[in-house]
Formats: structure tokens, C-alpha cells, sequence
């Protein structure tokens, strides 16, 4: 019994014209069945590996994983600008034009829209289900290339899981790169993911999983991380630049941290906290916020204007300790016109605490706005009192020297 | 001459009956035979690679590595949770009950504890041994499956070494996962070590080692991160979650780091500082103490009460800088009963500096203690004048405003 | 078509004689050329894999890699220290002495000092090249093997490039390890750089790159790690140890993170910004400062005396929040004789912010110096009134209580 396959070499049973290049789904579906024919025994189902070659292939069949320990992977996350050659007029004399390495095209023609979905019902929860150094390349968002609207989405887990990996992996040109629901002891790590709608999604809910090691940038469109409803998650080490709507966003998240994170955009809101999050660290991490340089995405922002906040905390008892900011943006850019752009906006929420934050601008900036709704906030070090405004009537304060 | 093996098709001379799936022991101290009949010249060893394809192993007989530049490999750390299925009852139903991936059952029946053994007399010191992606599982703790004891080590380095990896795997139901002695810039990255009774234990001596971007979480009776003495350890970007009976746990060491960690716990002493551990840097890290929540467990705990601290140190110099303390434990809940809990306890040593630290909880705690023992301890906005308690007749305060 | 190669098993054609053992360059420029044979649409050229398997190969002849996404990986970085070896004296009984793994002996006969040259001209620049898991092996530095000069470099990758990673290399004795100029969004990570002269420099210029998880330590005369014209790059979660001359050095970059890493050096300027670096976070990293403590290297330094700063900034708004410093030099050891020690050195810039920094040392030294060029710098908690020492007109000071 092999546990180990090449979707170069697998022969669909009854379907001899399937290839990999025509549909990898319909080939690594075939493997997933073969996998599961295999492995009956209840106490022994060990998985299996699924190796992609470094190659261009066609996927048509949604990936259906329903197996743990299933293991998925290439060689080579394969990333290159789609958006710089979309945006760079004649390419004929380019070396070539698209991605690479191992590159799955999600080009689906059975109705859904993702390339893989993960997804089990009973008990238990899909353990250890591994994408690894492969592309998933969306191709073309059609008509306007810098829409970031396909319809498609690379990998959804679609169900409870635990202890999955996302790591080493390539996305580009996709509606949605990474969705994963309801998940445990995710690790999503070392990943090359950009030029997506939106990068990383933890939707429903989810605990102790990790965001490390990362470059993502999604489109003005959505998330380059999302998370919601998550608790103990972990964003630390990633290189995180433009153009997502913002660069971590979490709704409703409690007690997690991001950290040490270099994070870059060229609209407000950049960790922007929705509904109600608390007792969230955001620590040690370098900010920039610059105007769109890019002629062909200066049409497009995120709709949110200077007073939202670089950091946007809704919910109380969150920590914002040691962040630099860098807010690059002439006065002549600033939305609402005239007004004075804010750094750390505590929109809502009881018991913050803002320490040893340091903003650098060429123009004035309030560093921390403090609104009328909070109580208790405590900012330290963070900005002279000209910068830090207090509209609250409960607060603790003090100022740079 | 192969540098190559895979442990399914390697046949052990003189012993024809010998399968990975009856003892993976044998057949990999076979090749490793094999590795050291061939390679013979001293200036001219560059080892092997020894892969373990996804499937299920026995291990009876211990593995002995004593060639440097080892690489034992598999595809997939398998990691699946064995205590959520020995307290789930019935579990007939259940699609699988056991981890998978390249899964090796630890199940020595050659008197030894660990399956695998590191070890070398003479010089130099083994180098670039490396463990990559595979499940040791010690399948069962006996007839109390929440006791964590089953005398079963996953890999012991037992002789001083350079520059070795253990990398992407997964351990569980080990009473020790992975032990090292003597190490010189050790890695430790990208595991899944769980339900194990200790994790990670870097015992003896070592220097500029790491132990990064891990998921880990031990046992009440033992650790998750231990390390002794040590010096220039650098423990960051790790999710650490219950329920060792310490998160990171120093012993004598100095100059080593624990930043951007994410530490959960469900007792006292999650940072625990033992002997003297000197000019350390606790920093940006985000600490949640709560309660055990899960009955099964309930009757458990690491035999400290809420005095301790969640950080505890004994020794001076040390930084404590910047980090997020939530604190979740109902009043009728803390030990002693009706006592104050401390969150960071200067427990001996003099010179610590401990600053810009936020403590959440709904409760009142003592965010500071300095025992009357300590001497020159420096609080600075780590709690106000009730909060930070001052045993100490030398030290400075500065209450947070 | 196959895109996995094995460089054990090429023959090249019109050259039966070529092995890796004698001239792997010959053998993977070989494979190249094939695969450009192979991959003749502009549209289609996902590239390949060559895979070196652990073994011991000379390289004679520099690989020149001129496509994207190739991945060229090995089994094992192999390090094991030279610098022990050479200078232990008789190892006639060692076991073995050399670096193994997957071993590359950078031996060149063709002229060119590099082992591996990635370069190409016209557009768009070379994409996800990748480096992974093998060893880069100067094999000496000639009659004297602690000048760490032999004019060999391990990897230059030398046109503009996007989205490349070297990742779990090792590499040993060269004089240069790594150089990549005009890169975006590189990746260096997981790799063991040591014993070379310098190990990673970023030259030209560069964005949003991060070299993170990284056990790295260069020669007395080199770089650690070094970036020229850098924006938004990340260094974080590394352990670098000595003896670079610097830790990290940065030259006219900006907006970059220095964090969470362990660093550890025998001279002063540890992190060392030269030409004018602006808006770079300096947050929560552990510094070592100690004497060479090894016999055979105590003869050198890097020429920099103790006035010049553990942390030497040289330009304006950058953040320097959350370290610890460890300075163990004994008095006499302190050069200029007599002369306090300075920890962090404003030696140029306005409005640098420097808070909640610790300080350790056995003798006096001046945690804080502002040279009197300087304006607006704030320093908060990073020192007492004679610890920080303010030539400048213009600043903020608030000493540790």
C-alpha cells in the first residue's frame, strides 16, 4: 500500500484521459477515494502525502478533503506579480508572464468556488491536514484586473479542525486566498500570499492558533488577516504589506496577540478591531501608512477616512505597548479635509492601556483619541497633550516629556 | 551509493522478516549501519536521509543516532488530540481514534525508554542531527489516561551537540517528548508537541539555542518549555497552551529571551524562574490564566497556589518589559482561599526591572510583589500604589498613573 | 516532460564524464539549460526542482540561474563548526571533520568567486528562486583559517528579484554567504549562516523583506546580518551570535523592525545604522556584549571602541523600545582605557525616542549618550541622570526612578 503520490503519475480508474494539466481536482479527488479505500481500519488511517511537481496545472474539480493527515504538497509557492504585469501594458518581450512552481490555475467549471474545501461531519474533527509550497493562482479577475473579484477561493476549510498547517504556500489573483472555519491549533506560517481579495480568514470562531512568518498583501478589497470570534490567536513575524483594507483585523477576538508584526498600508484602519475585542495585545510592531504610489490603484481606498485610526480599538482591556508609527501622508491627502489624521483611535471600550507608542509624521497627528464613550483608558508616553485628545471624562494621562 | 532511504523498502541484512510496520527501530539502525559501512572517511561523512512515508510504525527497539548530519524525516506530524478521545466515551463512531502522518508508535520492548536515542562519545560533538515531520506517539498512558506517566521519551540527545533541528513534529501521550542535553545552537521550530507529560526539556547546559513559531502544551505534571542552564536562549513567536505545570520554565539560566510568546495556562507559575536566572528579558509576551475547564481534569493542578506569581522569579537583573497579563479566575477560586493573587512575584535577586506591563482581571491581584528579600527592583507602570506590593526595603516605584 | 531533477542521476549531455562529485555547478547549469529547453512558452514556465541529496560535491564551476521559480534544495545544511576544528589541533581521532548534509564544496576554477549567481536581465525580475536545505562549504581560509577572507561568496543573487527565499541553508567559510541585491519581499529564514565572513547582506536596495528565524554568526571582519537602501524589511526572532562586527547593520534604510531577536557580540556597535536610517523600531531584543573569550580569535576586533554604542543610531525618529542590554566587559578590558561605556549612541538625528530600556552591566556605563548634533531625542526609562549623558541642546529625559 502506497501512501505516497504524484498526481504525475496516478491513472483515474475508468477515466484514462484525466491529467493533472486538464483537472487536478478530478486526479487528487481520485487519490483522496484511493486513500480511503485503503484505510479502513479505524485505528489506523495514517494519511497519505499528494506530491505536485513543480508544473502548470489546470483545476476544473473542487478538492474535496475529508481525511485527516492528509498532506498536500509542492515544490515551490511559485509567486509572481500578476498585478505589475496586468498594470504594465505590452509584455510581449517579457521572459514570461505568470506564476509558477508548482501552480494549480483555479479555474473551477463544476459551480463552486474554491479549489480545495476541507470539510467532515461526526467526530472527529479533520486533524493535521497539510497544504504545503504550492500556487494557487486565480488567474485573472476578468474584465477589470485590479477588481480583486473572481468568485474564487483557494483552500476553504469548511469545518471544524485541528492542528491543520497552511505553510510555504502560494496565492495570487484569487477572490479569497485562505478561509478556515472554526479552527484549533491552526498553523499558518512561512506562506507567500498577495495580490488576493482578501489573504487570511479565520471565520466563526477559534483558539491558540498561530499567524507567523508571513509576507501577505491582499487587495484595497479585503483582508490581508481577518479573525473572528478567536481567542489565544497569535500574529507575530509577519511582513504584512498594501494593499488590504486593512492589515489585521479582528472581530470579536479576545486575548490575542499581534506582535512584532512589520505592517504597511496606504489606508487607515490598519489593525482594526470590530464589535467587541478585549484584552488583545498589540506590541512591538512597526507601522507605516503611506498614499497609494501605484498610478492604477489611486482610484481605490477602503472607504475609511484619517479620523478611523491607524489602530482602530473597539472593546476594553486591550494592551498597545511599543509600536512605532510612521504616518506619511502630506496634509494636502488627509481625509476629512483639515482635519487632523489619528493614530490610535479607543472608539469604545473600558481599561485600555497605551504605553511607550511613538509616532512620527510630518504633520500633526493626534496619536491616541480617546472617545467620549470610553472609561478608564490609561495612556502613558504615547503623545504630548496636544496629541493625545480626550474626549472621555475617565482616563489616565501622561504625556510624552 | 545511496544517501537515501526509505524505511519501507530497506530489507535488514540477515533479517528478513524485519518490517518498519513491526519495529522501525530495527529497520532504521540498520540503515544506520549501512550509513557508517559506507562512509568511512573521515574527511568524507555526509550522512543520510532517512524518510518515514505516512503510515503506521511500530518502534520496539530504540534507535541509537551516533552520525552527525542525519536527517530522519517524514511527511506529516500526524498530530491528533488523544485526550479529547480517552475522555469522550463511546467512540465508535468515530472516523479515526488515532494520530496518523508518518506515525511512529513508541512501544519499545527493549528495556529502553526512549525510541529514539542521540548519542556519541569523542569528537566532535554530533552535528546537524535532524528530526522533520513525523508523529511520535506513545499511544496510551495506561489505566489512568489523564496521568501523563508511561515511562516513554520521544527523542533524548544525550550527549553534548551543535547545530541540530527538530523541526515540524508532532509528539503526543509521550511522558517526555523531546529531551536535550548539552546543545549549541539547537532548533527547536515549527513542532506540535501536545498531551505529553513534559514537551521540551533542554536539560545540562546549552547556548544560543531557539525555540520559535511552536505549538506546544504539556501535561499538568510536567513542562512545556523547560530549560537548564542555559544561556542566550531565545524563545519567541511560540503559542503555548495549557496545561503544563509551567509555560516556560528556567532553571538557572541567563541571557535568554522569552518575547512575542502567547501563554495560556490553568495554574500559577507560567513564567517560572528556579535557582537563579539572571539578566533574562521577559518581554511582549500576552499571559491568560484561567481555570481548568475541562471535568476530566478538573481534579488537577501543578500544587501552587495563586502566591506564587504568574511569573516568578528568583534571581536578579532580569527585564520584564511590555507584556499583557489577563488574569481569569473567579474569587472563590484562588488559593489560599481569600488571599490576593500576584501576578509577577520577585521572588529573590536584586535589579529587576519590570516595566510597562498591563494586568487584566476581575479580580483583585497584586500585579507586583517584591519579596523582602529582593533589593534595587524597579516597578515602573506595571500597577498602581495597591496593586505592586513592596516587601522590599530598596527598590523603585512608579505607580502606573 | 519531468521538473524534478536529481543531480545524482543527470548525465550531461556531450559530457559523460561531468558528475556532481567532481563539478555539481556543471551538472545544475546543465539542468537548467534543459529546463529552458523545456519551457519555451512565455506563458507556461513553472520551472523545476534539483534536488542534492546528502553527499559531498565540488563545485568548480559557478551555477547561473536565469529562470524563476526554481527550487534547488538538499537534504540537510550540514553544518558542523570549522573554526573548532582548525584551531583544536590534532584531529587525527575525530570522527569526522568536515560539514556534511547535502555539502556543496564552493571550489571554483572558472574565475568567478560565487558558487551560485542568480541574474537576469530584461523584465520582469526573477521571481521565487529558492535556496533550501543544503550546505554552502568554503572549505578554508587559506594559510591563516581565522582571517575569514578566500574571496568565496555562497549565493549572489545580482539583478533585481522578487519573492525569492533562502530558507534552512547552511553555510560555512565562505567569505561572503549570502548577498542579494535590489530584492522584494525576499524570505531568509531557518537558516544556520556561521563561520563566514559575512553572512547576509542586502545590498542596493530593497522592500519589504524579512530575514527571521535565523541562527546566524559571521566573522570579526563581516556582517551578521547587513541591508543598504532598505524600506519596511523585518528582522526579527533571530539568534545572532558572535563575532560578526555587527549584530545587525543598517545603511540608509527605513522604516524597518529590529525585534525580538537575540543578539550577542564581543565588540561594540551590535546594531549599527550608518549613513542616515529613519523611522526604524529597535524593540524588545536581548543584547549580550562579552570579550572573545577563545584564545585564537582574542587577537581580533572590529576596530570600534566602547564610545561608539552597543546601538549606534545615525539618523533621526527611530524607536528604541524594550531591550535589554547585558554589558560584561571588566573594567580594564574597556577601550578607550579609562573611558565610561556607552550602551545606546545618538551619535546623529533629530526626535529619536528611546524608552523603557534596561541596562545591566558590572561597571559604570552610560546607558544613553546624545551627541550634541542631536535634537528633540526622548529618552524615558533607559537610565539615570549620569547614565544618560546629553551633549544636545534639544531633547527629553525623564530618568528611571
Amino acid at each position: 500500500m502506497t501512501t505516497v503520490y504524484d498526481v504525475t503519475t496516478w491513472s483515474v480508474p475508468g477515466n484514462p484521459s484525466a491529467t493533472p494539466y486538464n483537472d487536478i481536482g478530478l486526479i487528487i479527488n481520485s487519490i483522496i477515494a484511493d486513500i480511503k479505500s485503503q484505510q479502513t481500519s479505524q485505528a489506523s488511517k495514517p494519511g497519505a502525502v499528494i506530491y505536485i511537481p513543480p508544473g502548470d496545472y489546470s483545476l476544473k474539480t473542487r478538492v474535496n478533503v475529508d481525511v485527516s493527515f492528509l498532506t498536500i504538497r509542492g515544490s515551490g509557492h511559485g509567486f509572481t506579480s500578476l498585478s505589475i504585469r496586468y498594470n504594465a501594458g505590452n509584455t510581449s518581450s517579457w521572459h514570461e508572464i505568470n506564476p509558477g512552481g508548482s501552480r494549480v490555475r483555479v479555474e473551477n467549471t463544476d459551480g463552486n468556488g474554491e479549489a480545495f474545501r476541507v470539510y467532515r461531519t461526526g467526530d472527529p474533527r479533520l486533524s493535521s491536514v497539510v497544504f504545503e509550497n504550492f500556487c494557487l493562482d486565480g488567474v485573472s479577475f476578468g474584465s477589470n484586473e485590479n477588481d480583486y473579484t473572481n468568485g474564487k477561493t483557494g483552500i476553504l476549510f469548511d469545518s471544524a479542525n485541528d492542528s491543520c498547517r497552511v505553510e510555504g504556500m502560494g496565492m495570487v489573483y484569487l477572490e479569497r486566498g485562505l478561509v478556515v472555519k472554526d479552527t484549533d491549533a491552526l498553523s499558518v506560517s512561512g506562506n507567500f500570499l498577495a495580490e488576493c481579495g482578501s489573504c487570511v480568514e479565520l471565520t466563526g470562531s477559534g483558539q491558540a492558533s498561530k499567524v507567523t512568518d508571513n509576507l501577505i498583501g491582499a487587495g484595497y478589497v479585503g483582508f490581508s488577516i481577518f479573525a473572528e470570534g478567536h481567542f489565544g490567536l497569535l500574529v507575530t513575524g509577519n511582513n504584512i504589506f498594501p494593499r488590504g483594507k486593512s492589515s489585521v483585523h479582528f472581530k470579536n477576538c479576545t486575548r490575542s496577540s499581534i506582535t512584532a508584526n512589520r505592517l504597511h498600508a496606504f489606508y487607515p484602519g490598519m489593525v482594526n478591531f470590530e464589535g467587541s475585542c478585549t484584552e488583545n495585545l498589540v506590541g512591538n510592531n512597526h507601522f507605516l501608512r503611506q498614499m497609494e504610489p501605484f498610478d492604477p490603484l489611486k482610484p481605490y481606498n477602503n472607504g475609511l477616512d484619517d479620523l478611523f485610526g491607524l489602530v482602530h480599538i473597539a472593546g476594553g482591556s486591550n494592551s498597545v505597548i511599543g509600536n512605532h508609527f510612521s504616518f506619511d501622508v502630506p496634509s494636502g491627502s488627509v481625509s476629512p479635509s483639515g482635519q487632523t489624521p489619528t493614530i490610535i483611535l479607543v472608539a469604545s471600550g473600558n481599561n485600555n492601556y497605551i504605553a511607550t507608542n511613538n509616532t512620527v509624521s510630518g504633520i500633526a497627528v493626534h496619536t491616541v483619541v480617546l472617545d467620549a464613550s470610553t472609561s478608564g483608558c490609561k495612556v502613558l508616553d504615547s503623545g504630548d497633550s496636544n496629541q493625545v485628545v480626550r474626549y472621555a471624562s475617565n482616563y489616565s494621562f501622561r504625556a510624552t516629556p
